[in-house]
């Protein structure tokens, strides 16, 4: 015994040999009331000081797994092992419910294509790290704690943490947002936003309308909700106003999901008159919209586009859900709702009984980023690259894919339509044998089989002459399976 | 126009002048396509450098508020002004469900009495934030930004910070549990865990077993999933076996929810005898343990005991939750879910589809913060500072207060019974007009109307000379109440 010892990692030592007397005892290697060897005896029999062995033992009292007996030494406490119970098993996979089986079944990361070493991926729209000015988020992280220390690292409130929340309502005030009878929740991220707004949404058609193709987080989270999804298709500007307005008089929706800006996949940026239509139409109908403000700082040309919520005016119809995780840090897990007042109350509740508030440290880390200016600084120089990547990107689609519709006004990703037939799943088998892989445009489509014939690029993540050097292969590689 | 400008705050000037004309512009005050005052003007009218001017006019072009005709000036893009559709009003209270009004019924943020500044409360368990070691903080924040930097801020995982899983298990295992089958997967605190294993497990008979009392934010969440809660009483060293067997041979249990150390809230400690006799039946019975690791740091004396999940050797029917949110920094919104690797699966898709992940800084952080191996020096000097309060606390009570029962074997707070009749809200009532208060104890019953004699008193966050005082003053009106 003893001898087997051996410095796992750069951990304190003492610490290590705490951690591998204690393995000792709990695996009955070491019993009850047994004499533990002297800390000379140990400091020789591992070489290591005799203090370090004295704090080792000093730690393994304080945990409980020792005593010591004065002039004696060191003796194994009582009660510690656990023989355990007549091991048992349960079937899991009976015990979960329909909700947890279609969580799986519906998450992508688990059954989209591992992208091997060296593979160009054109999966990702995430935004490109190496635009990332760490040293104003250590900046940031410095300044806030000597402004209020330990404060941050005890419990917060599940609101938000309140100067952020102050600087995002001025945020949404200077997007034309009337505030009035309006709140804020912060959450962790779009996600958990649009997850705790659906939780609290009235059920009394089952049904949500919003556009077609979109996001395919909200639609899985719109199934997991258990809604019936009805998708209207997209044109150039933005949805089919003909298509929507007969559906909302043919059937009663409890809310609508638009993304009305950089639209997730097509780019598409809805336009300013239809913004207008648009919203008076579900004033008509009464349909709560939830509004997703996705990359609306993405604009690379043309004027500025107020959110819908904007249009509203005072109207509280309008739920947005906002985040700065395209452009600014994902791993921040902030994004926030702003929504009618009474409503907020409702969500607030909601937030605090599933995971009481937000990271206290990420929402006052990234308050100080944007309060410190960063945030322009840093979206001048962000905009710059992508729009950069984005007409590179676009110019090789031109050149290379024979698409028969492109589309994207900015943001970080492009959106390829092939002629109705096109099996982009295949041309995706073809291209990654070729060390090239993308995201095929079905899994945006409300209903399964819808969009085979499209796919997205994202180009955020890719290099310059893996963007030209991808899409070139993707496009042959098309030709190819057209004949 | 533009002489009612003032300087708002302490952020950058130039950002400041922009927000201010973005105001302008889109509540109609500067028409599209009207000329700016060129930069010289508005610099002299302002009294501010050129410089200011001009970078707050290029932000606005950025922003697309704002288009330059070269050798004329700026003017205000068009299709900015947002006129309100019809403004629209939702009665929101009848458009959200049953779920959101009993979230806000059991939220009882919203219901606690507000302390006024300078009153006494022992109502808090949460750590007190003067102990945390904010140089290790700081020193683990700038370690980990210097190994990983930006990826730090980009996209992780859903089930977690890979280091800090690892990390996990180790501790896991030196706690005696046997790690085969098992998985762990990283959650924003105990709260968003519970309620994540809820919304997966079956609900053949929608039935829960648990101590009474028991943590109320577990009740609450086993309400608003839907759950029947069966409590069974607590006796000095834990759950009563007797009536707990008995509970289970009437009837049939989806999952039972037990906090076996430092029990919330009467801080019990449950023998290893009893944890051994639990596991049996709960084997024979073939129900799942949800097992809260609550506090289990925070032992002041005695032989260590292991959780539930070690008695269970190598069966997969304990679910332990585990977080450090009560000894370390609770605004780290970090905890843990250490179960069967099948069901583990599970829990990570769901837990993808609800945040996508937990924050990435506030893992690393608390990985870098663990891994520098000042975890264990911190719980020495916390613990040798709360064993000293709760001893005080424990004196006090003894001193001045009339109790049938007083418990608590370590933990931040004590557990206070008073003779059955006696009604702990009358006394807070009383005792809040003085400037004390605590937390009455039927919060945490399963059923309305039971442990209206008890109380809890947390004791972490208040001053020594405090807890004599307010202590007395419970005692002293605990007495004359009783008459």
């Amino acid at each position: 015994m003893f001898n087997d010892f051996k410095l796992m990692d750069d951990r304190p030592v003492s610490i290590q040999v705490k951690e591998y007397v204690k393995r000792l005892i709990i695996k009955g290697a070491l019993q009850a009331h047994q004499k533990l060897p002297s800390t000379r005896e140990l400091s020789t029999l591992l070489s290591m000081s005799r203090n370090t062995i004295i704090s080792a033992y000093e730690g393994l009292e304080d945990d409980g797994f020792a005593y010591v007996v004065h002039g004696k030494g060191s003796y194994v406490a009582a009660a510690v092992s656990s023989v355990a119970a007549s091991s048992w098993e349960l079937d899991w996979g009976a015990r979960v419910n329909a909700h947890a089986r279609q969580a799986v079944e519906l998450d992508l990361m688990k059954r989209g294509i591992r992208a091997k070493k060296g593979t160009i991926s054109f999966t990702s729209i995430a935004p490109d790290e190496k635009l990332f000015d760490l040293d104003n988020v250590k900046r940031a992280f410095q300044d806030r704690m000597s402004v209020e220390g330990n404060v941050l690292l005890n419990y917060g409130y599940a609101k938000g943490y309140k100067p952020l929340i102050d600087y995002l309502l001025r945020y949404m005030d200077h997007k034309g947002v009337d505030l009035k009878g309006k709140d804020l929740l912060i959450t962790n991220g779009f996600t958990e936003g649009f997850d705790i707004v659906l939780s609290a949404l009235n059920r009394k058609n089952g049904s949500v309308i919003c556009e077609n193709p979109t996001h395919n987080t909200a639609i899985k989270n719109l199934k997991l909700h258990g809604f019936e999804i009805t998708g209207i298709a997209m044109e150039r500007d933005g949805i089919n106003l003909q298509e929507l307005e007969q559906a909302l008089s043919d059937k009663a929706f409890d809310c609508a999901y638009f993304v009305p800006s950089y639209h997730n996949p097509t780019g598409i940026v809805m336009s300013p008159e239809k913004r207008q239509t648009l919203m008076k139409l579900m004033t008509r109908y009464q349909v709560p919209v939830i509004e997703d403000g996705f990359n609306e700082e993405l604009r690379y040309s043309g004027s500025h586009v107020s959110p819908l919520m904007a249009a509203a005016g005072q109207g509280n119809g309008v739920i947005y859900l906002g985040s700065f995780s395209k452009v600014l840090f994902p791993g921040l897990r902030v994004g926030w709702v702003l929504a009618d007042r009474e409503l907020i109350d409702y969500l607030e509740s909601i937030k605090r009984a599933r995971s009481i508030h937000t990271s206290t440290l990420d929402q006052s880390i990234l308050y100080q980023y944007l309060h410190n200016g960063n945030f322009e600084k840093y979206l001048r120089k962000a905009r710059a690259e992508y729009k950069r990547k984005y007409e590179w990107t676009k110019q090789c689609c031109e050149a290379f894919i024979p698409y028969e519709q492109l589309s994207g006004d900015g943001g970080l990703h492009l959106f390829v339509a092939f002629e109705e037939g096109f099996d982009t799943r295949v041309l995706l088998e073809a291209c990654s044998s070729q060390g090239v892989i993308f995201t095929p445009g079905d899994i945006f489509f409300t209903k399964d089989g819808q969009g085979r014939h499209t796919m997205r690029l994202g180009f955020s993540r890719v290099a310059d002459e893996d963007i030209g050097k991808g899409i070139r292969i993707i496009g042959e590689t098309a030709r190819q399976l057209r004949g």
